[in-house]
């Protein structure tokens, strides 16, 4: 029976050009996967027929993009995943899902192999094989950027040699990875690290140093999902979109930082994120809020693991779903509002409020009502002073 | 032989009223010690000569401006402790300097109690005492606020029937504490969470919604101590100082949450850390671009526990000491230069350059000079992925 | 109307003299509730009658011993709890199961207060107080050993005053508390730690010392849950109670150490847990064949905070709640069968088999039917590497 | 210039046809280092001489034995170090041990590539060459075993063909690496995890189910590293290796366990490791006497972490570097005694003593001396539970 390389399809240059190239290099028949999560720019159906066009035996398109703020973002959000305190993951995110309409088209279409077109110094082959190795492990996976060393150059001269449906002649020096999460973008003169970014480079955010009007959100969690905007019940890909709109006109979420890869090497990474930025601030307050102190601090341990391991590409291991389990025990009483000005590149919190909060006035406050009984303390103190307290002791004593 | 009671004094109403108070309802001697930590307010000097006016027997002040920013806040940075995240420190830092110089002068002057201002359901009583009971465990502690029930109106009242010289009719609605790493407020309506803060409450940053010029800034580090500002050398007193200025008139560090403290209880609290803010984003950019992975990793580890020791006021425990030995060594290489944008309340880092950078430029191009070996990412990939493979094939199998 | 005092009952001295003596020291009527959670000693409907007898007007006693095997021993034997690696939680464990009942008695008669035998200076006041606090704040707490400086030598006089049925005269030097997960003993010459234990300290453990034939035993286990015993299904509590007759006659489990109380001090303490260590080796080594590596990593610091927490009384937080859900996910495929030694004191697994094993015989041979590619390691040798390669070259170049 | 081989070499079988055939593969001239780290064995002067036989350049032998227990074993003795719980790290100590020597004779007699005997499925392959990437990266690296698929039988065959001065005809069934702190074995029996070990496989420790007379040996620390036994003052390698006698001689250190390897898979390995273990044992309990709580908590996490970066092969990574200035400093009290019964398997501390005690006896005793003040547990036990207790009165609430 004839192989059937089932291929990770962006409908642009490179991936367009795997097609022919993949039936040529391995006799195989190539069945192109698109998947829409919320990436923008062409039409999904152009997508579609194109990768037909490029002769692919199967083409699908899938649109995504609920199931990925539902099934893959609000997860990072609960877990204010940001990589190295900064970066919300935004490739990492997508990665497993793609895997995930890979392996059921490979199962629907008997694909033998999988294709994608990442790198050998990028995150993503990662993120792509270590899926598939534990969701469908008897996929064999070619990288023909990374096994053939094929290239953008090679690319185009196939592509005119072939005389492919697709447009060779645009050069964009920018390397872009999209989603509702977020957008990254790579390029040459931001590889020296001493270089700034340039307005150019960014799509989803406007200049937050322009003038303008400030913007104020209500947002709304019901345990840790967010629910509705200023009131309106809206599901999650529709609140990461009208942030990503209303954040993004603000300047919100820009970020740019120097990143280590699981590869072992250190690289310069822009981001923007306006709407993961926008609720992952209004999220880890809302906890501040609700969570109690002792979890919250063991939680901040799990987040970053479980940041760390997402990043790193293993969204299907075990230690990731026992991670979640704990995260979702967490947010069993996130639940409740956050008010936030959205202005000049901040997403500022100005105030929360909730059914579940721990906040207790009449504990806190110094006016009238206050039922903290301050006789308590000096027992407290001097018992949480003790350990030290004999250490100094001995330290004098030795 | 008579009692000598060391006051922490800060010359405002309370500390000023305690003096004749503790004398009498002791018979104690008081000695009153006032610190300088970049508060701001009122003349040292004129602080001196008000506690000897109210009945001090010795009054000292010490100008430890210097020595709080070397020895408290640069720790502070190294560690980039931001308790939940978010809070730089601010008062956590001063109380174990101010208990060193209150030790110091119980020493000099024979003193057998010690008296600070705190109540019993702020973090402060804990950091003072905690202190106290590993530095000076001898000295008895008597803190008016908590163990007498203390409060403003009492102050008043026996401020005038004692005649002291001391202002009593200027009612401030906040409850402020500050130095040059921060300013912390507290205020009745932000005891409702719901409420947000309005301009009046900030002193050390301008409004960041106000138009003006970007201001930017190249911050030297040696060893994670900032060395220089825009290539002049200065003392970590003045970079911060000057940082406070510099990046509080872009209306940088401007912080609101809500706050687990160590006595149990949540609490609503406003900061603005300009300096601080700005020299963490400096120093946390520069770590990346020169600190190993697995070693930024667990730091953040470490970073996270120093903080929440610190806020609880265990600056001189064992734990304390170890984690910064472990900080100190993390620091061995964080040498370089940040550039950075103040605007907006923002601090934007936009270049890093660093004799000690990890990040190397061969390795990381996707352009001509790529060192990097694609084919070493096979085998790396499919052995990472193997534990989770098997586990996955395990899971299909049970 | 008339308070009532709900009173954990032990049947001995202490807690019998407390039923007249809170009567009279408060106004208020007793409830005496005897938990057994397996500690052996006098009948239950002995215990029961003793504090009628003593002027209790309800006295209710409650097997226990399924409960507490089911829902507090088994998580802590999933958590592998080993408080400083050592210390199996027994009295730990039994705390918050007494003060579920304690609380459960009060909702029925009516208690307006609780009361238990605890001393200033231990845990268990901790551990009482910490879970009444979560399940039935309204409670008020008297612990006459504390509160009230009440002693033993004081309870004898007011025995004999009273004229109480109960035993006055034997001296027992040694300060036991016993159930089905171990034996805790505190004993004056125990308190010099340079003294080692003698042979009288033990009662659930024969010497080890002694020449007798081994015993081996076959664990079986089903999601982290001992199910069977050499093939016949057992309950836990019988597990627990047949492992701690056959390895308590090998003289297993017995522990002396020196040991962090809560309240900041240091103390000696010698247990002996024949079943409960034997069956955390046989788990430990379950979890080794069953567990992913990286789950596996992180569950350690996961069940040494467990045990922190439970060994600080803090059951019914919700820290705890959130490790559960980890530890049970983490369970879900610990299932198979140990083979172990009882003997001279050691618990030594020499078998183990399981359907859910991640050995793969495959994989690890070094004889015929390997299926390892070696030609994959230099791949993943070189970038694991890597950071460490590059942090180097900086090294030797700064 | 002829390329030259530095070759680890341990006198056997495979590397000593490894000489030859090294030569023949590469034209190169190959350069033998042998190292003693206490493997016992053959004389290493005619382990010397027989890789000159053999064909070896240069020929060097270095005895490493002080070298090894100094900063090597007492590293992994300070941070308690067992992976998994268990394994003393025997082989993952002498790795980068010998990788330093390996360098040494590279750099002393122009090495240009290195050889080790490493399979590509052992974690032994990942520490030599981790350690010579940090310690000398212009070396190549060849792994005849691992790189040309070369097999015992090939290396017979090779050995009989160029008539080697080596035997061939012994079969020993057992694959062993040895050093003075600990013996690990593999053999294909071991790999069925459910047949236990039999007494052949054991060189270290005598059956520790035969009747014997208890040993008691008291063990001196100074800053955590061992000074003298039974009051006679001893280097750390005469220690280890008078306790892996005598505590070898009552069977002390036995371990059989399933193992996370680095490269993904779970392999069963069964160790001996009585000095070790017997020293582990008494430096943990001595920490329990000297290390304040705090500390000690967040050690445990620490040791944890260096034991899986030296079983991963990162001895001379940055993390590695900074996790040792942690322990260094946790060391600093790590001073006085203990005294231990070695019997039967089991290595018991009975007593331990030391100046820097941090167990008060007045503290801790119930008897007449009693210092503690009981009466400040109240207010501990109340703001200590109360996080606890808000956030159960919440969940009552919603």
């Amino acid at each position: 029976m004839t192989d059937r390389v089932v291929l990770a399809y962006s409908g642009g240059l490179d991936t367009s050009v795997a097609i022919p190239f993949l039936a040529e290099k391995t006799g195989a028949e190539v069945i192109a996967v698109a998947v829409d999560v919320g990436q923008g720019g062409e039409d999904m159906e152009v997508i579609r027929k194109r990768a037909v066009d490029c002769g692919a035996v199967e083409s699908v398109v899938v649109d995504a993009r609920e199931e990925f703020a539902a099934d893959f973002c609000v997860p990072a959000l609960q877990a204010n995943a940001l990589y190295m305190d900064r970066y919300p993951l935004v490739s990492a995110l997508s990665r497993p899902l793609i895997v995930k309409h890979l392996a059921a088209a490979a199962k629907e279409f008997g694909g033998t192999h999988v294709s994608h077109g990442c790198t050998g110094k990028g995150n993503d082959q990662v993120r792509f094989e270590a899926g598939l190795a534990a969701l469908f492990p008897e996929l064999k996976v070619i990288a023909p950027a990374r096994d053939y060393a094929w290239t953008r150059d090679k690319a185009i001269a196939y592509a005119e040699e072939k005389n492919l449906p697709i447009e060779t002649s645009k050069k964009n020096p920018y390397s872009i990875d999209a989603n509702i999460w977020g957008r990254a973008v790579e390029t040459g003169f931001l590889e020296d690290i001493w270089n700034g970014p340039i307005e150019d480079v960014y799509a989803y955010t406007a200049d937050p140093a322009e003038p303008r009007e400030a913007d104020e959100v209500i947002i709304s969690f019901v345990k840790g999902v967010p629910t509705a905007l200023d009131g309106r019940a809206l599901t999650p890909f529709q609140i990461i979109s009208e942030l990503n709109r209303r954040a993004g006109a603000q300047g919100v979420g820009r970020l740019d930082m120097v990143e280590d890869r699981l590869v072992g090497i250190k690289s310069r990474e822009v981001y923007e994120a306006p709407g993961a930025i926008a609720l992952i601030t209004a999220h880890m307050e809302l906890e501040n809020v609700t969570v109690e102190r002792d979890l919250a601090r063991f939680k901040r341990s799990v987040d970053q693991r479980w940041g760390e391991l997402v990043y790193d590409g293993l969204w299907f291991s075990p230690l990731k779903k026992a991670l979640d389990v704990f995260i979702a025990e967490a947010q069993e009483h996130v639940t409740g509002e956050i008010r936030m000005t959205l202005h000049g590149g901040r997403a500022t919190v100005t105030g929360r409020r909730s059914e579940a909060s721990l906040y207790d006035f009449n504990l806190a406050t110094y006016d009238t009502g206050d039922t903290f009984d301050q006789s308590l303390a000096k027992g407290f103190v001097e018992l949480w002073s003790l350990p030290s307290k004999i250490a100094a002791a001995r330290d004098r004593r030795v």
